[in-house]
């Protein structure tokens, strides 16, 4: 063999093994919401934050360092992140305008483009593993309402009496909001991972805005607007869900990433930061690629975040400052 | 003024006028849905398909050529589609598998971004302009349910008997798809329309699909899957929905123009005929962009569509050949 062959040799045999032999760095980043507003957190709500954020983190990250795939590391975090009472999302979810607690989650696999997505729910504890079960057990991918719980039931899923998503502190912003007459926005849920096999996911939960009508959905649960996830991009937002839903954000970043050819910080700011504000609404998103790059652009007061992956550890975040 | 400085402000000039002062020439589209067999379509009911497509034609037209806004236009041919029976959508929608009409309905408006959306109805006559009172009478994008329902009330909407929606030709599918234990997906309706003043508007209105399970919601209902509109490109989907979904096919079009910078034709062609295919699914979809060009494809043996403008005036097509 010549110089000239063994070097093309050596050119093809990389290029072959590149995709799956060389394993990427596992990641995975969180939100619990964007909308926080210093004055409204206590020293004691912080520490609850910060240490749900992080257990969370460790949850998703140990499917992931296991050999896991990104999306059952995605509803690990999200699952625990339902359970823990301390965001608007399974237990801890807000009050609709009736008094009930009205749920929404999907998920997406960026590997597959499969996903699945269900609104409307009042009786699922995780609605993020309905979500799951909706993409891979049943034809379709939305799915809301009492036709949800049905498939639910039907998939062996428990329901939980509604009695189970309550805790005072939601119940008291409904009062104080049915008092204003006025919606709040924050607590919602996502996560964003890259798994050693280099495949992206996505996943957002959230109990919607306090005092919304009945039957209202926001971004949330809507593949495009709250969520998506393809092989080079990631995406979960937060945030006033209307102008989410309007901007069709989560895809819109991972459009601009692949078509304008920009990079994922970039995308993400200019839907965020400007296309969003422009319209009228606020919030911000999580995102990640598959380089293993993040954006956490917000434009609201703070928003709670993390970030995990072997060389940092686990971080957390609620303001600009720290 | 030398000649290159008068050459400057005569482009100046030109530029200042365009966007406003040349009014753009009106232009409607329409779609009564993909999935049509060559097969199964009589005579008698291709003369009504085409019947129902020229009124519905000329009913956008008329509001457009008097000067009307594209949202009011895709409105009158949306809504008259709903009433006549014809198609999947309004009178004449498919069965879910419990024997009901469930209906979703979207529409976005390009100049302002605003949307509004309906999903799981079933006693709303016309769900599009059910959308249309969600975008500009409630603080929210989407409402699905018994809670759509409640608000299409609150805002002076007398509901129908589930039983206006029965026609014997959908009855009959049910039963078939019954007893095969399949689906069906055709049927939907949609418009794209350009105003005088250059704004596009896109709405779809669908019973969803035949036999589906209760709480199903397909792309139709979703800004960004089944509908999209911006400044420079509109779009309505119909075909299988959840394939739709999960390529948020209508805003992928719109931003494979926008960022891509390819032509309408290409970006729509890429999506229908390559990405949801890729994925399993099959479909069409009806898009215009602001300079008038029109993109209509489809991937299966037929697709209903129309369009009117003042040079061609209305046109109907169901097969390629014709």
């Amino acid at each position: 063999m010549n110089k000239l062959s063994s070097s093309i040799a050596a050119v093809l045999v990389a290029l072959a093994i590149s995709p799956g032999a060389e394993a990427a760095e596992p990641l995975l980043v969180i939100h619990g919401g964007a909308g926080v507003v210093k004055s409204e957190i206590t020293p004691a709500r912080e520490k609850e934050v910060r240490e749900t954020l992080e257990k969370a983190l460790r949850a998703g990250y140990k499917v992931l360092d296991g050999g896991g795939t990104s999306l059952d590391a995605v509803d690990a975090a999200i699952s625990l992140m339902e359970d823990s009472g301390t965001f608007n999302a399974g237990k801890g979810a807000v009050f609709n305008h009736d008094g009930k607690n009205e749920l929404d989650a999907s998920l997406m696999d960026g590997a597959t483009l499969r996903a699945g997505s269900v609104a409307n729910v009042h009786t699922v504890k995780n609605p993020i593993l309905l979500a799951r079960a909706v993409m891979e057990k049943s034809p379709h991918v939305m799915l809301v309402g009492e036709g949800a719980e049905i498939f639910a039931k039907s998939v062996g899923m428990q329901p939980v009496p509604p009695s189970y998503f309550y805790t005072e502190m939601r119940w008291k912003e409904l009062q104080k909001a049915l008092e204003d007459e006025k919606s709040g926005h924050h607590g919602t849920v996502g996560a964003v991972a890259l798994d050693k096999a280099g495949h992206l996911a996505a996943g957002t939960s959230t109990g919607g805005i306090t005092n919304k009508r009945y039957g209202r959905v926001g971004d949330s649960p809507l593949i495009g607007a709250g969520t998506y996830a393809d092989a080079h991009c990631a995406v979960s937002a937060t945030g006033w869900g209307e102008f989410y839903i309007r901007a069709v954000a989560a895809h819109d970043i991972c459009a601009r990433m692949e078509y304008a050819q920009v990079s994922l910080a970039s995308a993400a700011d200019e839907v965020v930061m400007k296309i969003v504000p422009k319209l009228g609404g606020d919030g911000g998103v999580i995102a990640i690629d598959d380089n293993g790059d993040i954006a956490m652009p917000y434009n609201t007061e703070g928003m709670f975040r993390g970030a995990i992956d072997a060389k940092s550890g686990a971080r957390t975040w609620i303001f600009r400052d720290k």
